[in-house]
């Protein structure tokens, strides 16, 4: 057997054990009885624990080594392979296992006081996990090590090859535009009438859901829509990409838009060639980019005004009060911009502040200049200054997200990058595709999905964000796309 | 860590792993989406592979060799744990992986083709796999070893300990008193009347399931109800055992009876001390013992008259045909006996009659006396003398089971002990409980559960299954229970 034949065969086991892991983690998420969690925690732990012994495990880096020497001789894909498995095998290495350990224990306590002081609005319950979380996450940073900046090893871990310079760019340059432009919509526009209210049956949500994701182009033979607390995408492998959804009796909106939210993510998921999973180069190219996918869909398409008059129809068959609705105030209605205090609840417009000041503060905690105990009071500052309003309490700021309590330091960023890749896709696709407008008015998003299969999907993990946007864009990222889109789209939501 | 602790450990890696595989399972044959079947075996295949790997390993050999010598001080469990690790990885290495690899791999095969043989009832076309497989199971037989008789190798993966010349006693006795058992009901007896025709809204149905399933002590919150092609259990662990179920809605008796079974095994699950499944002791003693806790539900209880004077009430609220129809009535519409073709269709009478038959064609390939081309005949004369009833074509006849396609040879006995074992338990059940059939007709199942709990499920796989019936019952396995069960209640139903 080549080298990198066996390479293969030695990637494939770790890439079944995780599919063995996510079929474990779906069934947690959705059908298994409240009884089954202590087993399940065993189960799961064990199969991780599988998974990331062969990844650190010095075998794969004799393998890794060996194929690389025929490298010359491979295909794209195994070069990617290589790479990207030297990658993850150096990062992983990089953590002594008690060290590792010992910050899994933390996370895991810390999780759990901190859903005690969210529920209390006790921000000095969490305090001390946190400060201790912040400190092993500086330490980390220091092992995985770093060219300019501690956060850039964290961020490598959800946005391979972006740096904090690069973001804190992209960011900065993002707020300064955002903040006027969020008081200019609140000063001169006229706002969106609201949703009205009612009771909007599950049955039908659940329908609408469906032919929705049917509509672009979700392969239900190839997967499900099943319901859990949050809603979820999960990749068990070729063939087998689900998604979940939750619902609200008192409006369709946001059940509609989780699903194309995360009907955006399976799409890129079933997107995949089945070769490249086994090859460990499924998931995407970053959060990032699998967030642009699913932002994509959810408002780049589904937000906009040529959708509604597609679907404004269907949505009146099943919830006939919205009969004599025009697309154009549904389109309205969807895009109401409201600076607020949830991150999870925010629209687009101002939801990219919300990553901003997190970034922010991430970053001054990295470089010690910012103290855990001063957290709240710089939080609340910065939600005056961005936002123009301020939480009454912790519960609603500084606690509202788990993402810190589990030591997932680095990964807000992801979710505004995808916000901006996804206006800067569009642009491109528009240019590619002067019709996309006038098909996805009649309901036809084939040739939107080829358009993102033909330039995204099909790369799986190949290339590092930075490499795929240049690719698809022939540029690096900008803020600029995705405030040209605002400014044109709200002009017409705010009438401007 | 003790030697002991170190065994601990390591089986309950190898637990875990099968835990692993059968969420993976129960997914496959209940929600997975169709294009998933191709990852699933991959995935499947692996963990099952994995653990494998941990059984035949010399590794395991030596902790089981070094924990022997801690036993003195062990406790009952920690003894059996030894015991039955040492059976498993003695079977196990007997087999090399080679030959175990092709004969998976002709299992396969002949699966498929058996599939398309049934399908068009032609034998011919599965005869040379079938030949196959038997030369490879009489060769597994001797590499297994045996102490008498060849087939004894292969009843002892299904029945630990048991061996064929007791299990060729007690079918033999038990077919010499069916025969003309069945022979004085047709004869003598005046038949129950028909179920009445009609459409059973399968809503209903699966509510009255669920009903059912509450009533004998399922305990839901540690367990799920679901639907798939052939119902079956399985457990997923401590706190998550499954049932599923499959409905026709042409009369509702059929998956009432599926619940009851199913619902008995999963008792005998949810049953097993947790301790028990992390040393491998979970599963039950044996395939027939497991057996006799689904037909105790099924049978003994399910299809008694004290059952149907509590649940006939709650059947006519859910199908108002049966208002006005006595318990009695539907107790004897439920234990209708009629010699028919198909083993799974049987009732509780004829069934066994099935399984000699199936025994007796199983020794005497295994020995020679039977070749694989002569089977049919030979099959279609044993229906005649044993039933009465000669099948039209191969598809109804020797064709009807999958398990000799799958090479499950030895299996089939299993079916009938459980029905004896589920008899005998019964009878010292009802010394040990007089009031027995009191609380049954007041839907009252606690004592019977905590009888069974008592005396069989709490020991999982610790024992033998004849040395749990010795302590259990005080006596070696018999017919003869099961025969005086019979007798009596069938004198009520056909008025003898």
């Amino acid at each position: 057997m080549s080298a990198l034949a066996e390479l293969k065969s030695y990637v494939a086991e770790m890439v079944e054990l995780q599919a063995a892991a996510a079929i474990a983690h779906w069934d947690a998420r959705t059908y298994m009885p409240e009884r089954g969690v202590e087993t399940r925690a065993k189960v799961v732990g064990r199969l991780s624990r599988l998974a990331f012994e062969r990844v650190v495990s010095p075998k794969f880096g004799e393998l890794l080594a060996a194929a690389e020497k025929e490298l010359p001789n491979a295909s794209e894909a195994e070069r990617a392979m290589v790479r990207m498995g030297k990658r993850d095998h150096e990062r992983a290495r990089a953590i002594p296992p008690d060290f590792y350990q010992r910050f899994v224990e933390l996370c895991t306590k810390a999780e759990s006081v901190w859903e005690k002081a969210k529920a209390e609005a006790n921000f000095a319950l969490f305090r001390p996990y946190l400060a201790e979380i912040v400190d092993m996450v500086r330490e980390m940073a220091r092992l995985i090590g770093y060219k300019e900046h501690p956060y850039d090893a964290l961020l490598e871990e959800y946005e391979p090859g972006m740096t904090t310079r690069e973001v804190a760019g992209i960011l900065g340059g993002l707020r300064e535009r955002l903040v006027p432009f969020v008081r200019e919509l609140q000063e001169r526009g006229t706002p969106p009438p609201p949703i009205p209210a009612g009771r909007y049956r599950l049955p039908s949500q659940k329908a609408l859901c469906t032919e929705v994701l049917k509509a672009i182009g979700y392969d239900f033979s190839a997967g499900r829509l099943d319901e859990s607390a949050h809603p979820f995408t999960i990749g068990l492998g070729p063939g087998d990409t689900r998604v979940t959804n939750r619902y609200n009796e008192a409006e369709p909106f946001s059940a509609l838009y989780g699903a194309l939210h995360e009907g955006g993510h399976a799409l890129y998921d079933q997107g995949i060639p089945p070769e490249l999973y086994w090859m460990g180069l499924a998931g995407g190219a970053s959060y990032g980019i699998h967030e642009s996918q699913s932002r994509f869909w959810e408002n780049q398409i589904g937000r906009s005004l040529a959708f509604w008059e597609f679907f404004k129809p269907r949505l009146a068959r099943r919830f006939r009060g919205f009969a004599r609705t025009s697309p154009e105030t549904i389109f309205r209605m969807v895009n109401k911009v409201e600076p607020s205090l949830i991150r999870v609840e925010a629209d687009e417009v101002t939801y990219n502040l919300h990553i901003c000041l997190r970034f922010e503060l991430e970053v001054e905690l990295l470089e010690g200049r910012l103290k855990v105990e001063d957290l709240p009071e710089r939080w609340n500052a910065a939600m005056k200054a961005y936002l123009g309003v301020v939480p009454p309490d912790d519960a609603k700021g500084v606690l509202q997200d788990v993402h810190w309590s589990g030591g997932a330091f680095g990964y807000f960023p992801s979710y505004a990058l995808g916000n901006l890749y996804a206006a800067q896709f569009m642009e491109k696709l528009q240019e590619a595709q002067p019709n996309l407008w006038d098909e996805v008015r009649k309901g036809q998003f084939q040739n939107v999905l080829s358009w993102l299969r033909q330039n995204i999907h099909r790369y799986g993990r190949m290339y590092f964000p930075e490499e795929l946007c240049q690719k698809v864009t022939g540029e690096k990222l900008s803020p600029e796309p995705f405030l040209r889109y605002l400014r044109e789209k709200y002009a017409l939501v705010y009438r401007l």
